[in-house]
């Protein structure tokens, strides 16, 4: 099994998706704290997607997917499954561009995200709790609407669009030596792997972060196989899900490391950046800050950029008086 | 009593203390939300002194205080009593300015606010838990070290320093027509006013916004005189204090009103801020919002500015999931 990087991944490719987008999205600030530096010891910057419309970079995906389908295509409508940032940001796109959406969420969703979705103007179709439950109801959605779907991240549209946050980063600065994400489905990390090559500095390093209870990407790449989690326990809900064979393939030719973190590790730096940075971030965008602090000795005084993914937080479920922050002591 | 408004707080004793300081402090960045424009149908601009240097705008006062000094009274270093921002902010003043501060606190002051001002590398002296406590050991260490002593709010360069933040709104949005701060002991919203006189449109108006559980600006400016507060009872820490004579005489003439709210609207526009703008503010910086939500059909369509005052948040005491955001159902 092997895919050929499409166009789309290209230099060429990922400027192209985002000059479609940008009409759409905003330009990021880039956030950095002389306070956190000093504890950690090197030059950090945060691409703050969490201020991004629908609050997370998922839009710039789903926009640029949407975008290049052909007007017939996308008058019949977008449509997705998912529970989470990505079913915002397809309701969004499609909201922006006059278009129908059928967003197929599992009836146990929680009532703040199927309403943030609905709040959009989309359809929200219930499903059964299973994977396999979201996809079968999707084929007759699909079947009735004749609406496009567009997978959350096993898509070179998608990634693409997802590329241009470390684009956007990387033209605000250019001299990063070290580049890091979270991996869910790996479709904001091959984007950013990609952006890497394109726009990064020679030698930039791309590292994968990932929580040990859902660590499929860090066993894939070790065994060179792509394997998936039986069962997943991590308080980062936005990384839950296994790589495709498209993002294994990926990120194996171009991660030069995959770090992964503990739960307690990651409340612990998710408490550091709202204390420090002052800012809103969902527990999965503090998956690569816990997995520097842990790592730091083997980056002091190197310039890093993080990607924060996202702001959307249940306040309900996630408790910061759990964690202590880090260098407390 | 009365106090004549010194030159400090005219429009060029502003403008001066605004560039004075300008080194110093951050021009933070002015926050809009489309979506809670649409909830309460108004549109709002924030002034996020959350980003400020220290965390709060205690930074600007402090700053504006030293700077004010001669030399020689400089040398022999500043001094406060407090166990909030201003403490951190004196803290700071001085560590920039390379003299001497001496901070004192409660011994009981949390741990984590000690060490903060301590990481500026001041002198903390522990007191006694009562205001005379701190007041006599804060006249000792004045006796002892020479140092000058810069109150937190009753004091004309503090609250001209304070004024800066309106002044910078006032330049990115000088079309406001209502401007809304929260009130302690009356430092930021004396400023605010005299900002508002000195750079607003004809007939802005200031209203000033309080716990219930700390009244003592509304029931002093309702009873005509300076009432204090017997004991409070609010979740907005940094507003539990008294106002001066100074801080009292301008509100009475500057505010054209007062709002006091609940804990519980206070908990719930916190809330409501995270949710929405992604960034982490105190619970006091919630009681202007908390008042124009409940008073929101008074101000369809107006164009407001309010000040959020800091962002240094104890998540050990501060829990978010104790409040439902408002419009939630």
């Amino acid at each position: 099994m092997s895919f050929t990087t499409g166009p789309l991944l290209s230099r060429r490719g990922i400027t192209e998706s985002h000059n479609r987008i940008v009409p759409f999205i905003h330009r990021t600030p880039v956030l950095r704290s002389s306070s956190l530096n000093a504890l950690i010891g090197a030059d950090i910057v945060f691409k703050c997607e969490n201020f991004q419309k629908i609050g997370a970079f998922k839009i710039r995906g789903a926009t640029n997917a949407a975008l290049l389908m052909n007007d017939e295509e996308r008058a019949r409508g977008l449509a997705t499954h998912s529970s989470g940032n990505h079913a915002q940001a397809v309701a969004r796109a499609a909201q922006r561009l006059g278009v129908p959406a059928h967003i197929v969420m599992p009836a146990s969703s929680a009532a703040v995200k199927r309403s943030a979705v609905e709040g959009y103007g989309a359809r929200v179709v219930e499903s059964g709790p299973r994977i396999e439950d979201r996809e079968a109801v999707m084929q007759t959605v699909l079947a009735e609407t004749g609406a496009s779907f567009i997978h959350p991240y096993d898509d070179e549209r998608v990634i693409a669009g997802q590329a241009t946050a470390a684009k956007e980063l990387l033209e605000d600065y250019p001299d990063l030596e070290v580049l890091m994400g979270p991996v869910g489905g790996g479709g904001l990390m091959s984007g950013t792997c990609r952006s890497a090559v394109a726009f990064g500095r020679t030698g930039i390093s791309c590292i994968g972060c990932e929580p040990a209870g859902a660590d499929d990407a860090a066993r894939s790449i070790a065994a060179g196989t792509r394997l998936v989690n039986t069962e997943v326990h991590t308080i980062a809900d936005g990384l839950r899900t296994n790589l495709s064979d498209r993002t294994f393939l990926i990120l194996q030719k171009h991660l030069d490391e995959i770090i992964t973190v503990t739960d307690d590790e990651i409340g612990a730096a998710m408490r550091l950046v709202y204390e420090r940075l002052k800012v809103v971030i969902e527990p999965s965008s503090a998956v690569p800050l816990a997995a520097l602090i842990r790592e730091r000795s083997r980056f002091q005084k190197k310039r890093i950029g993080i990607i924060i993914t996202g702001g959307n937080v249940d306040f309900t479920t996630v408790d910061l008086a759990r964690w202590q922050p880090p260098f407390s002591d």
